[in-house]
């Protein structure tokens, strides 16, 4: 009984998170509740790893995942991240014939998410147009992502693109002072370790931050605005 | 009687090229025939203008496209190109809501092209699941080009992405010496005119190429092969 009223409530927050919901017909509803599957992931985590894996579709229920890319020296760059009611394409890419690039994902939180097997969601694609127009949405919005990576990468130098990424971090993480380490700014960012300090300790030297042990404390906000506005 | 045969050849021809023909109704078939149009323009035009631009899906015939993103400060870095057959959709992307980059799209050869109306082929996509996938398709084939951009720019030094570029021009064009300028390179690869020419005199020293005013003539193409690999 408590397992119904279980599944019942799981099933009533997957379609209200999976927005397209209401435009598919009964039948193809009930094919995906029937192959639905929700996974608790920790954090570091490898839910997908490049063109081999296709795990499924991913739908973020609370959580944080990150898309990134990774050269033949090991060195990553962030593509993009996914947080709650986000929806992950690329972990099916064997769903799409033309998508010819390696991306691994990774939780970067601890998450709880549904998985929709590529089977299941490409076989209602090719019969459901509203679907397939979900599926242009979400992959244009990823595209708009990576366009925009490519013109910070272009077009800004890097002192504005660490600027732009502690913001981002602070205005994510709903505090000031930014566990992390410059191993990891490095990763996200393309870029090596020794540049990252570098520039951190610039970034101290002019009050933006306070360095300490697996830690940055940002300083002055307005500041390091002004950096990316440059 | 002349016109009329006219019209139905090039009615047969833009069904052979757009590759989803078969999938759609006579409805849908009639009403892309029905305002469809057929635009020649000369090599330097610029057809998509940014996000303020929504010429419609542009199919190629003969020629060759070429799309670009532009800094503050006017320099240019091309993302892709189109050649005979291949369909651009970022002309038409008011039809996507979730598309939010702005990208310039210039014939870079003289070319005959079809233009569908945005209006007309998104009534289409939102009641077909065919061309919805197919609109997939083309997104997820251009999203690779741009990661494929994104891992040169990230991981390989601008010596190598310079020697894969005169390949593939000598690839396009069909012979080994090209008509291009330093200042024209420069801005396929988002870099500078002296930086171009600076790396250019390097190759030259080094017998790969051979340098005249408006020309780059390719001497040792299995070199700048392996440069690419390394």
């Amino acid at each position: 009984m408590y397992d119904k009223m279980g599944i019942k409530e799981e099933n009533m927050d997957f379609q209200n998170y999976f927005t397209i919901w209401n435009k598919l017909n009964t039948v193809q509803q009930n094919r995906i509740l029937g192959s639905v599957i929700t996974r608790k992931v920790s954090k570091g985590t490898v839910i997908h790893n490049g063109g081999m894996d296709c795990a499924g579709l991913l739908l973020v229920k609370t959580g944080q995942l990150r898309a990134y890319i990774l050269s033949d020296e090991g060195r990553e760059i962030t593509i993009y991240r996914l947080f709650d009611m986000d929806m992950c394409l690329f972990s099916a890419s064997c769903m799409i014939r033309s998508i010819q690039f390696e991306i691994i994902i990774e939780a970067e939180k601890d998450t709880v998410l549904w998985v929709i097997p590529p089977e299941t969601y490409k076989s209602i694609m090719e019969e459901s147009a509203p679907l397939a127009n979900y599926t242009n949405e979400l992959m244009a919005s990823r595209f708009s992502d990576v366009m925009w990576l490519m013109e910070q990468i272009m077009w800004k130098s890097l002192d504005r693109r660490i600027a732009s990424f502690l913001l981002e971090e602070v205005s994510i993480e709903g505090t000031d002072t930014l566990k992390t380490t410059h191993e990891s700014i490095a990763n996200h960012l393309g870029s090596h370790r020794e540049v990252i300090t570098r520039m951190l300790r610039y970034f101290q030297n002019e009050g933006m931050v306070k360095l300490s042990r697996g830690k940055i404390e940002i300083t002055d906000v307005p500041k390091l605005q002004k950096l990316c506005e440059e």
